[in-house]
Protein backbone atom coordinates (compact mmCIF):
# COMPACT_ATOMS: atom_id res chain seq x y z
CA UNK A 1 0.00 0.00 0.00
CA UNK A 2 1.43 3.49 -0.50
CA UNK A 3 1.95 5.88 2.69
CA UNK A 4 -1.70 8.27 2.81
CA UNK A 5 -0.90 11.52 1.86
CA UNK A 6 -2.43 15.37 2.31
CA UNK A 7 -4.49 16.72 -0.55
CA UNK A 8 -5.64 20.13 -1.12
CA UNK A 9 -8.86 20.89 -3.30
CA UNK A 10 -10.40 23.76 -4.51
CA UNK A 11 -14.02 23.30 -4.92
CA UNK A 12 -17.18 25.09 -6.42
CA UNK A 13 -20.95 24.09 -5.92
CA UNK A 14 -24.69 25.19 -5.61
CA UNK A 15 -25.46 25.44 -2.14
CA UNK A 16 -29.00 25.43 -3.05
CA UNK A 17 -29.65 21.64 -2.47
CA UNK A 18 -27.44 21.66 0.27
CA UNK A 19 -28.23 21.77 4.24
CA UNK A 20 -24.17 23.60 4.11
CA UNK A 21 -20.61 22.50 3.99
CA UNK A 22 -20.51 20.69 7.50
CA UNK A 23 -21.44 17.12 7.52
CA UNK A 24 -24.90 16.48 10.21
CA UNK A 25 -26.48 13.34 10.82
CA UNK A 26 -28.59 12.24 7.54
CA UNK A 27 -28.92 15.21 5.93
CA UNK A 28 -27.26 16.11 2.12
CA UNK A 29 -24.20 18.70 2.68
CA UNK A 30 -21.21 19.44 0.64
CA UNK A 31 -19.12 17.30 3.28
CA UNK A 32 -20.86 14.34 3.42
CA UNK A 33 -21.24 14.38 -0.83
CA UNK A 34 -16.92 14.94 -0.86
CA UNK A 35 -16.52 12.22 2.08
CA UNK A 36 -18.81 9.94 0.23
CA UNK A 37 -16.91 9.83 -3.04
CA UNK A 38 -13.35 9.81 -0.75
CA UNK A 39 -14.81 6.73 0.40
CA UNK A 40 -15.86 4.82 -2.90
CA UNK A 41 -12.79 5.79 -4.97
CA UNK A 42 -10.27 4.97 -2.04
CA UNK A 43 -12.19 2.46 0.11
CA UNK A 44 -11.01 4.30 3.07
CA UNK A 45 -13.08 6.49 5.49
CA UNK A 46 -11.44 10.11 4.80
CA UNK A 47 -12.10 13.31 6.70
CA UNK A 48 -13.05 16.36 3.92
CA UNK A 49 -12.13 19.57 6.22
CA UNK A 50 -13.17 23.33 4.57
CA UNK A 51 -11.93 26.62 4.72
CA UNK A 52 -14.91 27.66 5.51
CA UNK A 53 -18.28 26.17 7.07
CA UNK A 54 -20.81 27.57 4.49
CA UNK A 55 -24.31 27.57 5.88
CA UNK A 56 -27.18 26.26 3.94
CA UNK A 57 -28.15 27.42 0.78
CA UNK A 58 -24.83 29.35 0.78
CA UNK A 59 -22.94 28.47 -2.85
CA UNK A 60 -19.09 28.44 -3.07
CA UNK A 61 -16.69 29.41 -5.99
CA UNK A 62 -13.65 28.20 -4.53
CA UNK A 63 -14.34 26.51 -1.23
CA UNK A 64 -10.71 24.87 -0.03
CA UNK A 65 -10.72 21.25 1.39
CA UNK A 66 -8.03 19.55 2.56
CA UNK A 67 -7.83 15.45 3.79
CA UNK A 68 -5.55 12.67 3.87
CA UNK A 69 -6.01 9.32 1.74
CA UNK A 70 -3.68 6.91 -0.02
CA UNK A 71 -3.84 6.64 -3.94
CA UNK A 72 -1.97 4.57 -6.05
CA UNK A 73 -2.62 6.34 -9.46
CA UNK A 74 -1.84 9.91 -10.45
CA UNK A 75 -3.52 12.98 -8.82
CA UNK A 76 -5.05 14.15 -11.71
CA UNK A 77 -6.92 10.53 -11.53
CA UNK A 78 -8.06 11.03 -8.40
CA UNK A 79 -9.24 14.17 -9.70
CA UNK A 80 -11.26 13.23 -12.32
CA UNK A 81 -12.94 10.04 -10.74
CA UNK A 82 -13.87 12.40 -8.09
CA UNK A 83 -15.88 14.66 -10.94
CA UNK A 84 -16.88 11.40 -12.46
CA UNK A 85 -18.70 10.62 -9.39
CA UNK A 86 -19.57 13.37 -7.25
CA UNK A 87 -23.18 14.96 -8.05
CA UNK A 88 -23.92 17.48 -10.32
CA UNK A 89 -23.83 20.28 -8.03
CA UNK A 90 -20.66 20.20 -6.82
CA UNK A 91 -16.87 20.32 -9.11
CA UNK A 92 -13.80 19.47 -8.40
CA UNK A 93 -11.47 22.22 -9.77
CA UNK A 94 -8.45 21.37 -8.98
CA UNK A 95 -6.75 18.87 -6.51
CA UNK A 96 -2.88 18.68 -5.56
CA UNK A 97 -0.60 16.45 -2.83
CA UNK A 98 0.46 19.21 -0.46
CA UNK A 99 2.55 19.51 2.43
CA UNK A 100 1.82 17.37 6.02
CA UNK A 101 1.24 20.42 7.59
CA UNK A 102 -1.77 22.07 4.85
CA UNK A 103 -5.11 22.24 6.81
CA UNK A 104 -7.68 24.06 4.65
CA UNK A 105 -8.86 25.47 7.63
CA UNK A 106 -6.14 26.11 9.96
CA UNK A 107 -3.56 27.38 7.70
CA UNK A 108 -5.87 29.58 6.01
CA UNK A 109 -4.16 33.34 6.63
CA UNK A 110 -7.65 34.93 4.90
CA UNK A 111 -11.07 34.00 3.18
CA UNK A 112 -12.85 35.94 1.02
CA UNK A 113 -16.88 35.87 0.85
CA UNK A 114 -18.44 37.34 -2.38
CA UNK A 115 -22.53 38.72 -2.26
CA UNK A 116 -24.69 39.20 -5.23
CA UNK A 117 -27.43 41.64 -5.26
CA UNK A 118 -29.78 43.10 -8.08
CA UNK A 119 -32.08 45.62 -7.98
CA UNK A 120 -35.49 45.15 -9.64
CA UNK A 121 -39.03 45.67 -8.43
CA UNK A 122 -40.10 42.10 -10.35
CA UNK A 123 -38.78 38.86 -9.70
CA UNK A 124 -36.82 36.75 -12.22
CA UNK A 125 -36.04 33.72 -11.45
CA UNK A 126 -33.24 33.03 -13.49
CA UNK A 127 -31.29 35.66 -11.05
CA UNK A 128 -32.93 34.33 -7.99
CA UNK A 129 -31.22 31.36 -7.34
CA UNK A 130 -27.80 33.07 -7.03
CA UNK A 131 -28.69 36.59 -6.27
CA UNK A 132 -30.50 38.83 -3.60
CA UNK A 133 -33.62 41.00 -4.98
CA UNK A 134 -33.70 44.59 -3.64
CA UNK A 135 -37.22 46.30 -5.25
CA UNK A 136 -35.46 49.69 -5.07
CA UNK A 137 -31.78 50.96 -5.22
CA UNK A 138 -29.12 51.83 -3.10
CA UNK A 139 -27.46 55.11 -2.28
CA UNK A 140 -23.88 54.10 -3.66
CA UNK A 141 -22.33 56.71 -1.51
CA UNK A 142 -23.89 56.12 1.74
CA UNK A 143 -23.07 51.96 1.19
CA UNK A 144 -19.24 53.10 0.47
CA UNK A 145 -19.41 55.51 3.60
CA UNK A 146 -20.54 52.43 5.86
CA UNK A 147 -18.70 50.18 4.19
CA UNK A 148 -15.38 51.69 4.64
CA UNK A 149 -16.07 51.74 8.52
CA UNK A 150 -15.62 47.86 8.48
CA UNK A 151 -12.32 47.76 7.38
CA UNK A 152 -9.98 46.78 10.35
CA UNK A 153 -10.01 44.76 13.65
CA UNK A 154 -12.63 44.96 15.93
CA UNK A 155 -15.03 42.65 18.27
CA UNK A 156 -17.73 41.83 15.82
CA UNK A 157 -20.31 40.52 18.43
CA UNK A 158 -23.05 42.22 16.55
CA UNK A 159 -22.41 39.97 13.47
CA UNK A 160 -22.16 37.00 14.97
CA UNK A 161 -21.46 33.87 16.62
CA UNK A 162 -18.14 32.28 17.44
CA UNK A 163 -17.73 28.41 18.59
CA UNK A 164 -17.90 27.83 22.22
CA UNK A 165 -16.92 31.15 23.90
CA UNK A 166 -13.82 31.53 21.34
CA UNK A 167 -13.18 35.33 20.40
CA UNK A 168 -15.07 37.22 18.17
CA UNK A 169 -12.54 39.55 17.19
CA UNK A 170 -12.06 39.68 13.75
CA UNK A 171 -9.53 41.54 11.36
CA UNK A 172 -11.56 42.40 8.00
CA UNK A 173 -8.79 43.43 5.21
CA UNK A 174 -10.99 44.92 2.52
CA UNK A 175 -14.87 45.20 2.01
CA UNK A 176 -16.09 46.78 -1.45
CA UNK A 177 -18.52 47.03 -3.79
CA UNK A 178 -18.63 46.78 -7.37
CA UNK A 179 -21.72 46.60 -10.02
CA UNK A 180 -23.12 43.63 -11.22
CA UNK A 181 -24.10 43.22 -15.06
CA UNK A 182 -27.25 42.44 -15.21
CA UNK A 183 -28.11 41.65 -18.86
CA UNK A 184 -31.58 43.02 -19.30
CA UNK A 185 -32.30 44.77 -16.40
CA UNK A 186 -32.64 48.94 -16.01
CA UNK A 187 -29.54 49.04 -14.17
CA UNK A 188 -26.60 47.07 -13.01
CA UNK A 189 -26.40 44.72 -9.38
CA UNK A 190 -23.97 45.05 -6.74
CA UNK A 191 -21.04 42.54 -5.70
CA UNK A 192 -19.76 42.99 -2.52
CA UNK A 193 -16.49 41.25 -1.53
CA UNK A 194 -15.12 40.85 1.85
CA UNK A 195 -12.13 39.53 2.90
CA UNK A 196 -10.90 38.82 6.54
CA UNK A 197 -9.17 36.38 9.09
CA UNK A 198 -11.87 34.81 9.94
CA UNK A 199 -16.01 35.03 10.24
CA UNK A 200 -17.98 34.72 12.46
CA UNK A 201 -20.94 32.37 11.71
CA UNK A 202 -23.98 34.52 9.80
CA UNK A 203 -21.16 37.30 10.02
CA UNK A 204 -21.41 38.31 6.49
CA UNK A 205 -25.03 38.07 5.42
CA UNK A 206 -26.32 40.49 8.99
CA UNK A 207 -23.12 42.47 7.13
CA UNK A 208 -24.76 42.65 3.67
CA UNK A 209 -28.41 43.25 5.58
CA UNK A 210 -27.12 46.26 7.53
CA UNK A 211 -24.96 47.81 4.64
CA UNK A 212 -28.29 47.24 2.41
CA UNK A 213 -30.48 49.22 5.17
CA UNK A 214 -27.67 52.02 5.47
CA UNK A 215 -28.10 52.22 1.17
CA UNK A 216 -31.62 52.07 1.19
CA UNK A 217 -31.57 54.83 3.87
CA UNK A 218 -33.33 53.16 7.07
CA UNK A 219 -29.93 53.41 8.83
CA UNK A 220 -27.53 56.23 9.67
CA UNK A 221 -23.91 55.31 8.47
CA UNK A 222 -22.54 56.18 11.50
CA UNK A 223 -25.16 54.19 13.01
CA UNK A 224 -23.05 50.95 11.98
CA UNK A 225 -20.27 52.27 14.49
CA UNK A 226 -22.66 52.10 17.17
CA UNK A 227 -23.71 48.66 15.77
CA UNK A 228 -20.21 47.30 16.16
CA UNK A 229 -19.31 49.28 19.51
CA UNK A 230 -22.40 47.69 21.12
CA UNK A 231 -21.61 44.12 20.37
CA UNK A 232 -25.26 43.42 20.31
CA UNK A 233 -26.86 40.69 17.68
CA UNK A 234 -30.02 41.90 18.52
CA UNK A 235 -29.21 45.29 17.24
CA UNK A 236 -28.14 43.88 13.56
CA UNK A 237 -30.55 44.14 10.64
CA UNK A 238 -31.56 40.93 9.53
CA UNK A 239 -29.51 39.12 7.30
CA UNK A 240 -29.61 39.16 3.69
CA UNK A 241 -30.89 35.60 2.61
CA UNK A 242 -28.03 32.80 1.74
CA UNK A 243 -29.06 32.48 -2.10
CA UNK A 244 -26.77 35.48 -2.58
CA UNK A 245 -23.38 34.60 -0.73
CA UNK A 246 -20.52 32.96 -2.23
CA UNK A 247 -17.22 31.27 -0.32
CA UNK A 248 -15.29 33.21 -3.26
CA UNK A 249 -11.52 31.91 -2.20
CA UNK A 250 -9.02 31.08 0.92
CA UNK A 251 -5.66 32.39 0.80
CA UNK A 252 -2.52 30.37 2.37
CA UNK A 253 1.41 31.39 3.06
CA UNK A 254 3.03 31.09 0.03
CA UNK A 255 0.24 31.09 -2.17
CA UNK A 256 0.76 33.06 -5.31
CA UNK A 257 -1.75 36.07 -5.10
CA UNK A 258 -3.47 36.18 -8.53
CA UNK A 259 -5.59 38.78 -9.59
CA UNK A 260 -7.63 36.63 -11.15
CA UNK A 261 -10.04 34.13 -9.28
CA UNK B 1 -70.38 39.28 -15.05
CA UNK B 2 -67.92 41.61 -16.37
CA UNK B 3 -67.24 40.99 -20.54
CA UNK B 4 -64.27 39.05 -20.80
CA UNK B 5 -61.03 40.80 -21.68
CA UNK B 6 -57.63 40.16 -24.23
CA UNK B 7 -54.45 40.50 -21.59
CA UNK B 8 -51.10 40.41 -22.28
CA UNK B 9 -48.18 39.51 -20.04
CA UNK B 10 -44.60 39.41 -20.03
CA UNK B 11 -43.10 36.52 -18.27
CA UNK B 12 -40.02 34.93 -17.06
CA UNK B 13 -39.18 31.65 -16.17
CA UNK B 14 -36.41 29.38 -15.10
CA UNK B 15 -36.54 26.56 -17.86
CA UNK B 16 -34.60 23.84 -16.00
CA UNK B 17 -37.81 22.09 -14.29
CA UNK B 18 -40.15 22.43 -17.12
CA UNK B 19 -40.64 20.39 -19.91
CA UNK B 20 -40.76 22.77 -22.20
CA UNK B 21 -43.72 26.15 -22.40
CA UNK B 22 -46.24 24.39 -24.20
CA UNK B 23 -48.43 22.15 -22.75
CA UNK B 24 -48.36 18.94 -22.90
CA UNK B 25 -50.42 15.82 -20.67
CA UNK B 26 -49.52 15.30 -17.62
CA UNK B 27 -46.17 17.19 -18.10
CA UNK B 28 -45.11 20.18 -16.11
CA UNK B 29 -44.85 22.73 -18.73
CA UNK B 30 -44.97 26.63 -18.50
CA UNK B 31 -48.06 27.21 -19.95
CA UNK B 32 -49.70 23.92 -17.87
CA UNK B 33 -48.97 26.33 -14.49
CA UNK B 34 -49.99 29.07 -16.21
CA UNK B 35 -53.18 28.14 -17.26
CA UNK B 36 -53.69 26.61 -13.79
CA UNK B 37 -53.02 29.54 -11.29
CA UNK B 38 -55.66 30.97 -14.09
CA UNK B 39 -58.13 28.54 -13.75
CA UNK B 40 -57.71 28.90 -9.80
CA UNK B 41 -58.07 32.55 -9.90
CA UNK B 42 -60.32 33.28 -12.45
CA UNK B 43 -63.00 30.04 -12.18
CA UNK B 44 -62.77 29.75 -16.03
CA UNK B 45 -60.53 27.45 -17.90
CA UNK B 46 -57.80 29.94 -20.24
CA UNK B 47 -55.82 29.36 -22.68
CA UNK B 48 -52.30 30.95 -22.35
CA UNK B 49 -50.59 32.11 -25.81
CA UNK B 50 -47.15 32.10 -25.78
CA UNK B 51 -45.32 34.11 -28.45
CA UNK B 52 -42.49 31.17 -28.77
CA UNK B 53 -43.21 27.84 -27.92
CA UNK B 54 -39.29 27.49 -26.12
CA UNK B 55 -38.44 23.73 -25.36
CA UNK B 56 -37.66 21.58 -22.62
CA UNK B 57 -35.08 23.18 -20.45
CA UNK B 58 -35.25 26.71 -22.21
CA UNK B 59 -35.32 29.72 -20.19
CA UNK B 60 -36.88 32.99 -20.83
CA UNK B 61 -36.42 36.57 -19.56
CA UNK B 62 -39.22 38.31 -21.45
CA UNK B 63 -41.82 35.28 -22.86
CA UNK B 64 -45.13 37.27 -24.04
CA UNK B 65 -48.13 35.15 -23.52
CA UNK B 66 -51.63 36.22 -24.40
CA UNK B 67 -54.98 35.23 -22.83
CA UNK B 68 -59.10 36.15 -22.66
CA UNK B 69 -60.38 36.38 -19.19
CA UNK B 70 -62.61 37.98 -16.95
CA UNK B 71 -61.60 39.71 -14.14
CA UNK B 72 -63.70 42.12 -11.58
CA UNK B 73 -60.76 44.19 -10.12
CA UNK B 74 -57.68 45.89 -11.05
CA UNK B 75 -56.01 44.24 -13.52
CA UNK B 76 -52.49 45.11 -11.06
CA UNK B 77 -54.46 42.61 -8.39
CA UNK B 78 -54.33 39.65 -11.50
CA UNK B 79 -50.93 40.41 -11.49
CA UNK B 80 -50.34 39.93 -7.63
CA UNK B 81 -52.57 37.40 -7.40
CA UNK B 82 -50.74 35.01 -9.95
CA UNK B 83 -47.20 36.17 -8.56
CA UNK B 84 -48.79 34.86 -5.29
CA UNK B 85 -49.86 31.51 -6.64
CA UNK B 86 -47.82 30.78 -9.47
CA UNK B 87 -44.74 28.00 -8.68
CA UNK B 88 -40.95 30.28 -8.01
CA UNK B 89 -39.95 29.30 -11.00
CA UNK B 90 -42.31 31.63 -13.47
CA UNK B 91 -42.58 35.17 -12.17
CA UNK B 92 -45.09 37.55 -14.07
CA UNK B 93 -43.11 40.60 -14.93
CA UNK B 94 -46.20 43.08 -16.23
CA UNK B 95 -49.74 42.53 -17.35
CA UNK B 96 -51.65 45.01 -18.81
CA UNK B 97 -55.17 44.66 -20.82
CA UNK B 98 -55.40 44.86 -24.23
CA UNK B 99 -57.06 45.62 -27.64
CA UNK B 100 -58.99 42.70 -28.69
CA UNK B 101 -56.59 41.98 -31.63
CA UNK B 102 -53.64 41.62 -29.91
CA UNK B 103 -52.20 37.56 -29.63
CA UNK B 104 -49.06 36.80 -28.14
CA UNK B 105 -47.85 35.03 -31.01
CA UNK B 106 -49.29 35.64 -34.22
CA UNK B 107 -48.75 39.57 -33.72
CA UNK B 108 -45.27 39.10 -33.04
CA UNK B 109 -43.26 41.51 -35.17
CA UNK B 110 -40.10 39.38 -34.33
CA UNK B 111 -38.65 37.58 -31.34
CA UNK B 112 -35.17 37.44 -29.73
CA UNK B 113 -33.38 34.56 -28.16
CA UNK B 114 -30.05 35.24 -25.95
CA UNK B 115 -27.42 32.45 -25.62
CA UNK B 116 -24.64 32.42 -23.20
CA UNK B 117 -21.75 30.59 -23.04
CA UNK B 118 -18.39 30.57 -21.03
CA UNK B 119 -15.10 29.13 -21.31
CA UNK B 120 -13.78 27.66 -18.65
CA UNK B 121 -11.77 23.93 -18.77
CA UNK B 122 -13.62 23.10 -15.39
CA UNK B 123 -17.09 23.15 -14.61
CA UNK B 124 -18.76 25.71 -12.38
CA UNK B 125 -22.18 24.83 -10.67
CA UNK B 126 -23.61 27.85 -10.54
CA UNK B 127 -22.87 28.74 -13.92
CA UNK B 128 -23.43 25.31 -15.53
CA UNK B 129 -27.38 26.06 -15.20
CA UNK B 130 -27.78 29.10 -17.24
CA UNK B 131 -24.58 28.84 -19.39
CA UNK B 132 -23.41 26.41 -21.95
CA UNK B 133 -19.57 25.11 -20.83
CA UNK B 134 -16.68 25.17 -23.49
CA UNK B 135 -13.63 24.00 -22.50
CA UNK B 136 -11.28 26.23 -24.64
CA UNK B 137 -11.91 30.09 -26.03
CA UNK B 138 -13.32 30.62 -29.41
CA UNK B 139 -11.75 32.67 -32.24
CA UNK B 140 -13.87 35.94 -32.38
CA UNK B 141 -12.89 37.03 -35.72
CA UNK B 142 -13.89 33.96 -37.49
CA UNK B 143 -17.57 33.76 -35.24
CA UNK B 144 -18.17 37.48 -36.12
CA UNK B 145 -16.83 36.56 -40.41
CA UNK B 146 -19.18 33.41 -39.48
CA UNK B 147 -22.17 35.22 -37.64
CA UNK B 148 -22.63 37.92 -40.17
CA UNK B 149 -23.68 35.54 -43.32
CA UNK B 150 -26.99 34.56 -40.95
CA UNK B 151 -28.51 38.07 -41.43
CA UNK B 152 -31.19 38.32 -44.60
CA UNK B 153 -33.45 36.58 -45.27
CA UNK B 154 -33.11 32.07 -46.59
CA UNK B 155 -34.45 29.12 -46.17
CA UNK B 156 -33.31 27.86 -42.96
CA UNK B 157 -34.60 24.23 -43.29
CA UNK B 158 -31.01 23.22 -42.50
CA UNK B 159 -31.10 24.31 -38.82
CA UNK B 160 -34.92 23.42 -38.14
CA UNK B 161 -38.01 22.52 -38.45
CA UNK B 162 -41.39 23.97 -39.37
CA UNK B 163 -44.88 22.36 -38.51
CA UNK B 164 -46.18 20.58 -41.11
CA UNK B 165 -44.77 21.09 -44.28
CA UNK B 166 -44.80 25.01 -43.54
CA UNK B 167 -41.92 27.30 -44.35
CA UNK B 168 -38.94 27.39 -43.16
CA UNK B 169 -37.84 30.47 -44.53
CA UNK B 170 -37.31 33.26 -41.80
CA UNK B 171 -36.07 36.67 -41.89
CA UNK B 172 -32.82 37.22 -39.50
CA UNK B 173 -33.08 40.71 -38.42
CA UNK B 174 -29.92 40.95 -36.08
CA UNK B 175 -27.27 38.44 -35.04
CA UNK B 176 -24.55 39.61 -32.41
CA UNK B 177 -21.97 37.98 -30.10
CA UNK B 178 -20.62 40.44 -26.93
CA UNK B 179 -18.47 39.00 -24.10
CA UNK B 180 -20.31 37.94 -20.81
CA UNK B 181 -18.93 39.13 -17.74
CA UNK B 182 -18.03 35.82 -15.50
CA UNK B 183 -17.03 36.61 -12.15
CA UNK B 184 -13.94 34.79 -10.86
CA UNK B 185 -13.36 33.35 -14.62
CA UNK B 186 -10.26 33.83 -16.42
CA UNK B 187 -11.77 35.38 -19.44
CA UNK B 188 -15.71 36.74 -20.23
CA UNK B 189 -17.70 34.60 -21.42
CA UNK B 190 -19.46 35.13 -24.68
CA UNK B 191 -23.34 36.18 -25.23
CA UNK B 192 -25.63 35.64 -28.79
CA UNK B 193 -28.44 37.77 -29.39
CA UNK B 194 -30.56 36.68 -32.46
CA UNK B 195 -34.03 38.42 -33.30
CA UNK B 196 -35.81 37.16 -36.53
CA UNK B 197 -39.34 37.50 -37.31
CA UNK B 198 -39.31 33.81 -36.24
CA UNK B 199 -38.13 30.44 -35.49
CA UNK B 200 -37.89 27.10 -36.60
CA UNK B 201 -37.72 24.49 -33.71
CA UNK B 202 -34.26 24.19 -32.47
CA UNK B 203 -33.47 26.99 -34.32
CA UNK B 204 -31.07 28.99 -32.38
CA UNK B 205 -29.54 25.78 -30.17
CA UNK B 206 -28.34 24.60 -33.91
CA UNK B 207 -27.14 28.11 -34.93
CA UNK B 208 -25.00 28.38 -31.91
CA UNK B 209 -23.91 24.47 -32.05
CA UNK B 210 -22.89 25.00 -35.75
CA UNK B 211 -21.68 28.92 -34.87
CA UNK B 212 -19.35 27.48 -32.00
CA UNK B 213 -17.99 24.94 -34.28
CA UNK B 214 -16.43 27.63 -36.23
CA UNK B 215 -15.02 29.58 -33.83
CA UNK B 216 -13.37 26.54 -32.29
CA UNK B 217 -11.84 25.79 -35.81
CA UNK B 218 -13.86 22.58 -36.65
CA UNK B 219 -15.71 24.10 -39.40
CA UNK B 220 -14.22 26.94 -41.48
CA UNK B 221 -16.81 30.11 -41.96
CA UNK B 222 -17.58 30.04 -45.48
CA UNK B 223 -19.22 26.06 -45.00
CA UNK B 224 -21.81 27.68 -43.43
CA UNK B 225 -23.01 29.40 -46.09
CA UNK B 226 -22.62 26.13 -48.73
CA UNK B 227 -24.59 24.37 -45.11
CA UNK B 228 -27.44 26.66 -45.58
CA UNK B 229 -27.39 26.25 -48.98
CA UNK B 230 -27.90 22.66 -48.68
CA UNK B 231 -31.26 22.96 -46.67
CA UNK B 232 -30.13 19.61 -44.89
CA UNK B 233 -30.55 19.03 -41.27
CA UNK B 234 -28.24 16.18 -41.18
CA UNK B 235 -25.07 18.39 -42.09
CA UNK B 236 -25.68 20.81 -38.97
CA UNK B 237 -23.39 20.37 -35.84
CA UNK B 238 -24.82 19.26 -32.85
CA UNK B 239 -27.30 21.56 -31.02
CA UNK B 240 -25.71 24.01 -28.32
CA UNK B 241 -27.45 22.68 -24.83
CA UNK B 242 -30.97 23.84 -24.07
CA UNK B 243 -29.72 25.72 -20.20
CA UNK B 244 -27.81 28.07 -22.36
CA UNK B 245 -30.80 29.48 -24.16
CA UNK B 246 -33.10 32.26 -23.06
CA UNK B 247 -36.41 33.53 -24.79
CA UNK B 248 -35.23 37.18 -24.30
CA UNK B 249 -38.20 39.76 -25.76
CA UNK B 250 -41.16 39.58 -28.31
CA UNK B 251 -41.58 42.93 -30.13
CA UNK B 252 -45.15 43.98 -31.11
CA UNK B 253 -46.44 47.38 -33.84
CA UNK B 254 -47.07 49.71 -31.58
CA UNK B 255 -44.45 48.70 -29.10
CA UNK B 256 -41.81 51.91 -27.75
CA UNK B 257 -38.41 50.74 -29.06
CA UNK B 258 -36.39 50.82 -25.58
CA UNK B 259 -32.71 49.88 -25.34
CA UNK B 260 -33.43 48.67 -22.64
CA UNK B 261 -34.78 44.96 -21.43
Amino acid sequence: MPEPRNYRMTVAYDGTDFLGYQIQREQRTVQAELEKALLRLTQQAVRANGAGRTDAGVHAHGQVVSFRAEWRSQTSDLERALNAVLPRDISVRELQAVDEGFHARFSATSREYLYRLYVSPVRYPHLDRYTWRLSRDIDSERLIEATAMLVGEADLRAFGQATEGRSTVRSIYRAEWKPLPCEGLDRPGWAFLIEANGFLRGMVRRIVGTLASVGLGLLEPEQLGELIASRDPARACAPAPACGLFFWRARYQGDRHSGQD
